[in-house]
């Protein structure tokens, strides 16, 4: 990430000497690393809210003791179910540098974490980082920790910087951002004013070849409601006297795929940009091997074997996932009871020119036709919970051509030009606000198990790319 | 419950005395059963055995104390899925009187309960007794615990027992009764060798009128599991790529019934005993208001809206309710996972003349058959968790002219002769085994909610009867 900042700016420095500075303080970085994931910093559970608080205030304070022109910006509260509100974890901002001949980069990235337990089957503590074999194992290791801390020990690595450089820290990424979108608007022309380009580090590289990220896929989740009795009832004594909401919900749900996976909800698919024989040509170029990946995830078979295709359907195509029932008996063992609401989540991946307010009316519009097919006595309820929009660059910007350089020049091969399965909202954010380049450099490598059990950082990124 | 004591044996006694002694003494019954319902011994959650284990030795004390000869009767251990043993809770026996020129009379209940939390959606504490205009809110309140006190405290009011009484009190009825069965064989010309008749009070009255229960549905409970991934995936990341384990669930799930309730699965309907004119007719004379009974349940429309029909569907006829997936996300808020392993929980509700072993096969097969047909690289592994035979008693037998007389006595009407939609093995175990005669007589009512939400007993019986 050092090069980036020298690709975007015409300077000369000691590479060799960079290089040893950074060699040198590799234990500093790493022990950072460890106090950084030491903190709870779970943004989806709110009696973990105190632990997030002193996340942002460690990040404040080591951007401070740089020299770093550093505020904590108050974002408001967020509204519990309860009725209560809680305040939302401040938004870190930082100025390096205020030099009107340099461009001025402003790196994002987050420091709260998904949930994590080691009953969920960590063979470590996921809060105590634990080095195995030169990898760092702990929760939030890879997302988004470490590659927020290696931009700032980049800049602190720099004698004499060679473009300005701001930050912008949240730490409410893993729940979708709360607030952030308000504030970009509101530091529209403060903060971001003098920012030319903006870099996030919040995805991986697809393999063990370095890359660059130019398109994530969006993401509308839904919630599916069906209430039928006023409370849940014993299914020896109710069962074939009502029409039971699990049965309705399950008919409906199991109208959205096909079993080999395609989507059957009317026109979803209508507006996914044609897949051009350029892409085509880009995707064979790519190191990635089908049969890993299919080892790695452990299936017996992957839906698709081709890799143009299976990247095609990871990156560019929508796909509709069924997450789970809330409401429904869902602990070990056995209880016999008709639930009387329950709610299915699932969320659809869009694409490139999917509409998330199309997708809403579409998804809406069908499941209640398929509903009313059904002639049941319950109640159907159909609500978009996130409609978080894809994001596509153009890799022909010259952020890109900066980034292809600095990888070129580090580990001496191109880099994999990728799109993230995943939402990042924020990026479609940042493009949309402040119309500023953005460019996704990962950091995280293709096997950091992200949002999983035994996520983890490498200590060497060259590691990586022993092919 | 005291009458049937007395239909059940030639005696004189004054009745007004007894009642007058039960009223007096109602506050320490009360009471006895607020630290009985304090007690969480939910059979279904293994963290909770020692409650179980100490809610037992506080049976056995009771009857101890009330001058019982008591044993705690070891039945041996569980199996649990980690492959470790956990010690059943133990049967408390208890005998008062052995004339051989009385017949003997033995009491069944339960003590576990089902799982309850407030966060359910209880109004009060689910293990703090709670009264609210002379009901009594508890979980366990109305099955079993308080029909269990009340014939415990009907021996203790009576000062001549006309009778010898014995109870078979257990702790693992609300997850199969599990080891009963065996200690049921091996005590048949113990325990049971003197006993005539079998009296099971864990049901409940139809409607105001009171009742007499001359039949039970069994229950076939399955676990229907597919595989795919090593573990959970994110699905932002993976989403496209594999075919998810849910899409494949929810695929055979809903091959189980039709929208209008209709069982799906070949074969299965081919067994039930036709609905005789007899039966027909006794079912119009029942005191059963289809209207108040949908408004309780609080659904638009029920399945059929005619009385005979609908009770046919409650007791004589099969159904199937699906009751929740686990290993699935279920929590409330979004989570983008897919998950790697979930298990589909439904059972059915069989009747005579159907066999747990065919519907076993029948079941299996149908799911295994559809789940051919998706082509799916996922594992469906299929299995049966609980097989418990449905029951039907002679209504004509002395045992039921008792029942009907003490009814008539204490209530001054005539008891509804009605079946249980829900199982009880346990009558059909113990009409297999000993060869006694089984009567069941509910003494919860018709709205105690049991498995439910805001479970409760009435105080006083005949508030029930307010017609």
């Amino acid at each position: 990430m050092v090069l980036l900042l020298c690709g975007a700016a015409v300077h000369s420095f000691r590479f060799d000497e960079l290089i040893k500075y950074v060699d040198d303080h590799q234990e500093e970085y790493v022990q950072t690393l460890r106090e950084w994931v030491a903190v709870e910093s779970d943004s989806s559970d709110v009696t973990k809210r105190a632990e997030l608080y002193r996340m942002m205030d460690m990040v404040g304070e080591k951007l401070r003791k740089m020299g770093g022109k550093v505020e904590l910006v108050d974002i408001g509260e967020e509204q519990l179910p309860d009725g209560s509100s809680l305040a939302l974890p401040k938004v870190v901002t930082a100025q390096f540098g205020s030099d009107v001949n340099k461009p001025t980069v402003c790196v994002y990235g987050h420091v709260d974490v998904q949930p994590a337990q080691k009953e969920d089957g960590w063979a470590t503590e996921p809060y105590n980082l634990t080095e195995i074999n030169g990898n760092l194992y702990g929760r939030g290791a890879s997302d988004n920790k470490a590659p927020v801390l290696a931009w700032i020990h980049a800049v602190e690595a720099f004698k004499d910087l060679p473009v300005n450089v701001k930050y912008l820290i949240e730490g409410m990424e893993e729940t979708g951002s709360n607030g952030l979108d308000a504030m970009i608007k509101s530091q529209k022309s403060t903060f971001f004013s003098d920012v030319d380009y903006i870099i996030i580090s919040d995805c991986g590289w697809l393999s063990k070849r370095p890359a660059l990220t130019y398109g994530t896929r969006g993401n509308c989740y839904f919630f599916a409601e069906v209430e039928g009795p006023k409370q849940d009832l014993h299914s020896g004594v109710y069962g074939g006297t009502v029409i039971e909401p699990m049965t309705d919900l399950i008919g409906i749900l199991d109208t959205l795929i096909s079993p080999s996976g395609t989507i059957l909800i009317p026109g979803i698919r209508d507006a996914v940009a044609p897949f051009s024989d350029e892409e085509w040509k880009m995707y064979q170029d790519i190191e990635f091997d089908v049969e890993s990946y299919r080892e790695k995830i452990g299936v017996e078979q992957l839906m698709y074997n081709n890799k143009v295709e299976l990247l095609a359907h990871r990156w560019r195509h929508p796909t509709v996932s069924i997450h789970g029932i809330n409401g429904a008996f869902s602990a070990p063992g056995t209880k016999t009871v008709i639930p009387a609401k329950v709610t299915g989540k699932f969320s659809i991946r869009q694409v490139p020119d999917m509409d998330p307010a199309v997708v809403e009316k579409q998804v809406t519009d069908h499941l209640h036709s398929v509903f009313a097919k059904r002639k049941s006595p319950n109640k159907l309820k159909v609500k978009m919970i996130i409609g978080a929009k894809p994001w596509l660059a153009d890799i022909k910007h010259s952020l890109y051509e900066a980034g292809k350089a600095a990888v070129k020049r580090v580990f001496n091969v191109d880099a994999d030009m990728i799109r993230e399965g995943g939402t990042i909202p924020i990026a479609r954010t940042f493009q949309d606000v402040t119309e500023k380049s953005i460019i996704m450099l990962p950091i995280g490598g293709f096997d950091d198990g992200l949002h999983s059990q035994n996520e983890k950082m490498s200590r060497d990124l060259k590691m990586k790319n022993s092919i």
